[in-house]
């Protein structure tokens, strides 16, 4: 660290921190923002605090926004009767893309997993389940990812709606579109094969 | 754009013209900084701000330092009698790891490319010459990258040194040609520097 002015290095550790972002490419990032317009680098840093300061999560579903409520919610066009359950604000992103989708969401936040001491308590099912008394909600759909605790999140939350009498459903499993069957593992096949349609 | 709130979408824009940030690398930074510890997304922009606003080119060998006169430049322990240019500040960094030259450096910012439009006016050159007027210099080490612009910035700048009468060397090749020099390891660029060659 000593081949580096002080205010070099703070940077280069700063972005070192960020996922996926070693000490090399940091360093490559921090001489290209020291090289940049300086309007340019005024904006970047502004860009980030403003974001981290005006983002906070919709009072509704928990999925990100700038607002009290956020566009989707607020959307008279989106069918309230269903609901997509997810894991992150990165999956709200994914679904809305397909076009496919119109009911609303609910953004739990991470995945119940006892290894990170994360229990059902630390994500937003408490919320899920405040969206769901007033009888309104007909479905929820549980998309979270299929690994293990994303499996063990979506059980755990249909045992506890199952009470309330709502038609849960999970998104089906399979091999993707334009896949190719020998790259997949034993159970993703098995799941493709147990899920099978008639054609 | 239409699925991101707008303090994320200009979050996600401004990561995104980095170098080595697509658009997907820039979602994923964007998602995890808006998850972040707000103390430390704080220290992040207030970095790049620092770094900027306080860094800036030595007024002896133009590499990045927080003062009038950089670390190396100040240091009395250091060979004046040898200056070794190089392209950029990574490189001074590189070659600082190497722990065995002991001379100056000068860093030219850049290299000569008229595909690029920067001619020997564009990088510091005059700053060179001027730091070669009063006899103390020696032997200048010309340490570009052995690309094409590196080398023809090396015979550039032989060409304008030789009526001084210092010595000129070019650092050897035991870099690869199309190599660049901050990739290499402490050896390479130590026989490098050992097998100079005079121009």
């Amino acid at each position: 660290m000593d081949y580096y002015a002080l205010p070099v290095a703070k940077l280069i550790e700063e972005l070192s921190k960020l996922p996926g972002i070693g000490r090399k490419t940091a360093q490559r990032l921090a001489f290209y923002i020291l090289e940049m317009d300086p309007l340019e680098v005024e904006k970047l840093a502004a860009s980030i605090k403003e974001a981290k300061e005006k983002i906070h999560y919709c009072k509704i579903c928990c999925n990100l926004t700038d607002d009290d409520i956020c566009n989707i919610c607020k959307d008279e066009k989106r069918d309230r009767s269903v609901i997509c359950v997810l894991e992150g604000p990165k999956d709200v992103v994914a679904m809305e893309k397909t076009r496919e989708y119109k009911g609303l969401y609910h953004v739990l936040h991470g995945v119940i997993s006892p290894m990170e001491n994360i229990g059902p308590n630390e994500i937003k099912i408490k919320e899920l389940l405040n969206r769901l008394q007033d009888g309104v909600v007909k479905e929820v759909i549980l998309a979270t990812n299929p690994t293990v605790e994303g499996e063990a999140t979506a059980l755990y939350i249909s045992k506890i709606l199952k009470p309330l009498g709502i038609k849960i459903t999970r998104i089906a499993h399979g091999i993707p579109v334009g896949g190719d069957l020998e790259y997949f593992d034993e159970v993703t096949l098995s799941k493709a094969i147990e899920n099978r349609r008639e054609m």
